[in-house]
């Protein structure tokens, strides 16, 4: 019915103003009274929960995506894989405390280490150590242990509250632009925080060690279970579990003061290595000028599995679907292709993104036979070389800020975009989403497009109890999403989506990156330094 | 060595001012730089944990804790029994989503629930009930299944900082005087909170329902257990268990959309019915005038079992024994003794220390053959009698709001108390605790002292994060005691004690109560009220 509508609407006919305003108030409408996006939700995170990359449990989601796309009419929906690693999975582990007495701890097994096959009984050393600087102080000590790794601490005080919307003045505040750092050095620290595990392991089983445990980074018996030891041709030997803090610290404390106590662990964690390449999953509105490019709007769909990867980023990517629904349903016939991006090895280290990144937009050389290396280090490396389809990009809108309304938008540093992006914005100002602001964001999708000169965004989202208690954490599930706030996220996303489809305009771009000098054109090299 | 300074003090010489403030700086400093609070606490949460009433592990902390006291050389040490029911207990427990898929639970059994034996296998049914008038709509209905019977809900929004300390003005707000309300009615409802548990585990086996599950009343993962199908003569025939809010809307959720979910759920569970009396703990630094009477400070020893009843009550136990200890250690010879008081059955309704009251201060007729009623309705029955001890109770000091330092005391309403009370605090102001505020407090061990006209108080203290994720949680561990606080505690805490034991003057009594008038003399009984 509403395809009728815009049924005369041309290649070449600009939409006019009235046209547009009747097009935002479907949206509205149809996000709104008739949203599908929490029932989304609800069969993703509830029916298949957690989906770690290449996963069975990710694997059964995309195609479940794939068939509400299909479902809902839109077209070329397709992977692209790229190379990452096997799988890993767990249905059943625990970790208790056996002497001095029996405690059934909070845990759960380190993601891409192995299973115990059969539960492990041993004596805990308490052996703070996260880098090999440290395990000369261990060398000797740790033969049939169970090991401690983290620094026990004490417990938290969050003086914030956990769940916070934003006032206006706190999105004022993320309107200032910096310059961009150019710090080589975060590369060699990339590569440690994800080399160091891979050593700590090979450490630990040369030590005669039985497994590790580290302590969760969140107090108040949250888990995480995040790991990265997924690589090609890797295989870490011991099993390692991550205990709620409060459990850890009660081991560490016993340590401390008497005996060490013997503590149980077992995990029927296991390997998925029938094919090591996982894949983003893409789906389109099809445009109906082919020289205007494309639109794009991702989420990462893959999550981690303590919780049912609920905000993080079930929410963006039932947003990315539902904005999906509504255009179609609408029988939108944009000028520019609208294409829907679900990314895969985004908590590993953005690396569907990055691979969507080195096919379409732009990419450097490959760093052959390292591919830790290649993927960590490809930000530093130059030069940097177009793909053809680079310009085709006319707008990435990436979600994967929790599941609070949007507020606003970042101009992500580039100015000149700013005021289109208002303009668009501007429909939404009724529904909270109105504020432009010049800062840019790290940490996610979009991060690799912005890297390469592509006009990528990420909106400005109210916090609510994202990063106080949810995010990758065992409580991120389905009960922390607001049902208004995933509605208004999909409506202004859809509505964002087709102007950047309509527009006759095109977001200004900045340069494509050519290596940047040195920040201090006249320091010299400290000896003293790595 | 300390001792031999107070040698010299006689029966009936008053401490002079300077001698006064002498001890107070030794208790400050003993009680600081000495302490010995925190291993204590550490004894006692880490390596004993959570302290059910009448259970083994509240029987073996209170062994531990009379080793404690007679190694200070503290005197008169003893329990005092009263008619519980049987300790309960379980090492092993879990509740596992089998279908639609797989998901380990975070759950607790219950307390006073029977165990599964096996493995209990079945669909669930989401019938939420919590009294008789609800069990009609589902009679026939709940055969074979796990019947889930809290309403579902959803997520909270918790938007107050989860860790607070008092600002002066917070406490000043307590500075009120209220008349004491006095509400019959409120006496059914809480045996209605007793007996209706007990009447849906009949239902329910009437009914053919093989265990029951509620949910967390805290979001965020954390559970509680708390039950209370205690009483000698009562055997519930049902498992239950508590399961996390998370893992609970999300059983509901399923329900709600779907086929119900199928659960699995196992507890070892057990029974101590080799002794039907629970116990409080006594010790005593003796008096030098016997005609002078006793002061008293007392926590409750038992705690709920889902973490290790840290902050709910083992804080304030081991202030009371650390106060025990620093007195002790500088070889007080106050005038009135001083007992410390360690109660039990505080969380299923101050059981141990109603059975003080009655036995030592006043009493009601008891309910032959409704312990319950006897229990519940005491409050409300008259004649109270008074015993011969009452007006030896010279001053009583409870603990059990957290492990937030002191900051000041409620006079309870005994607006006469509150100059000497504000004399006392005053040497502790440069701690932090010197404000007096009027308003009274409930729910703890002190209440029935001031039932019955003790001179009976509770102190101000940090809240912390007692309310919001501590109190009863499984995240009630020793990581959430801060050490400073406790020490506090302990210090402010033996130094009131001790000016209490000393003081020439005695606090203020309020009358011995009479049946109150009703709150309206011109009200009528409304035919349509139960």
């Amino acid at each position: 019915m509403a395809a009728a509508l815009l049924g005369g609407a041309s290649v070449s006919t600009p939409v006019s103003a009235d046209e547009l305003d009747g097009r935002i108030d479907e949206i509205v409408a149809e996000g709104t009274s008739q949203s599908e996006v929490m029932l989304l939700a609800h069969e993703l995170m509830d029916g298949i929960g957690g989906r770690l990359t290449n996963s069975p449990a990710l694997h059964r989601a995309q195609g479940w995506a794939a068939d509400k796309f299909a479902g809902w009419g839109l077209t070329n929906i397709h992977t692209e894989p790229f190379l990452f690693g096997p799988g890993w999975s767990f249905d059943n582990a625990y970790a208790q405390m056996i002497e001095p007495r029996h405690v059934d701890m909070t845990m759960i097994p380190v993601a891409w280490t192995p299973g115990t096959a059969e539960p492990i009984r041993a004596e805990i050393v308490v052996a703070p150590m996260s880098k090999p600087e440290h395990f000369d102080e261990w060398r000797g000590k740790l033969s049939g242990k169970i090991v401690l790794v983290s620094l026990p601490g004490t417990g938290d005080e969050p003086t914030r509250p956990a769940f916070r919307r934003l006032e206006s003045k706190d999105i004022a505040e993320r309107d200032r632009f910096e310059e961009e750092t150019y710090d080589p050095d975060e590369a060699n620290r990339r590569l440690e925080r994800v080399r160091n595990p891979m050593l700590l392991d090979e450490f630990l089983a040369a030590e005669g060690a039985l497994a590790w445990v580290k302590k969760s980074y969140r107090d108040g018996k949250l888990v995480h279970g995040s790991g990265y030891t997924h690589w090609p041709d890797l295989q870490p030997s011991l099993p390692a579990f991550e205990l709620a803090a409060e459990d850890y610290r009660r081991l560490a404390r016993l340590a401390k003061t008497g005996t060490p106590p013997t503590i149980e662990v077992y995990s029927d964690a296991r390997f998925h290595d029938e094919d090591l390449e996982a894949e983003n999953l893409f789906a389109e509105i099809p445009g109906t000028d082919r020289s205007a490019g494309y639109v794009m709007a991702g989420a990462h769909f893959d999550s981690w599995v303590a919780g049912d990867g609920a905000v993080d980023n079930g929410a963006g990517s039932v947003a990315i679907m539902e904005a999906a629904r509504i255009l179609s349903q609408l029988g939108v016939r944009p000028k520019r292709t609208i294409r829907f991006a679900l990314w895969s090895g985004e908590e590993q280290g953005l690396h569907g993104s990055l691979a969507y990144v080195r096919a379409h937009l732009a990419d450097r050389a490959a760093v052959p036979g390292d591919l830790i290396e290649d993927r960590y280090g490809w930000r530093y490396r130059w030069p940097l070389e177009k793909k053809p389809g680079h310009d085709d990009l006319k707008a990435y809108f990436n979600i994967d800020n929790g599941s609070g309304r949007l507020r606003g938008i970042y101009a992500e540093g580039n100015l000149a975009a700013a005021r289109l992006l208002k303009s668009w914005l501007s429909p939404f100002a009724p529904l909270g989403a109105e504020q432009v602001v010049t800062s840019d964001t790290s940490g996610t999708d979009h991060v690799y497009m912005q890297a390469v000169g592509a006009p990528a965004f990420q909106f400005v989202q109210d916090p609510l109890d994202y990063g106080s208690r949810l995010h990758h954490t065992s409580a991120d599930t389905l009960d922390h999403m607001r049902p208004e706030d995933m509605r208004q996220m999909s409506v202004v996303l859809a509505g964002m989506l087709y102007q950047a489809a309509m527009s006759d305009e095109e977001l200004p771009r900045v340069p494509f990156p050519a290596e940047p000098n040195r920040t201090d054109p006249f320091a010299y090299d400290d000896p003293d330094e790595d």
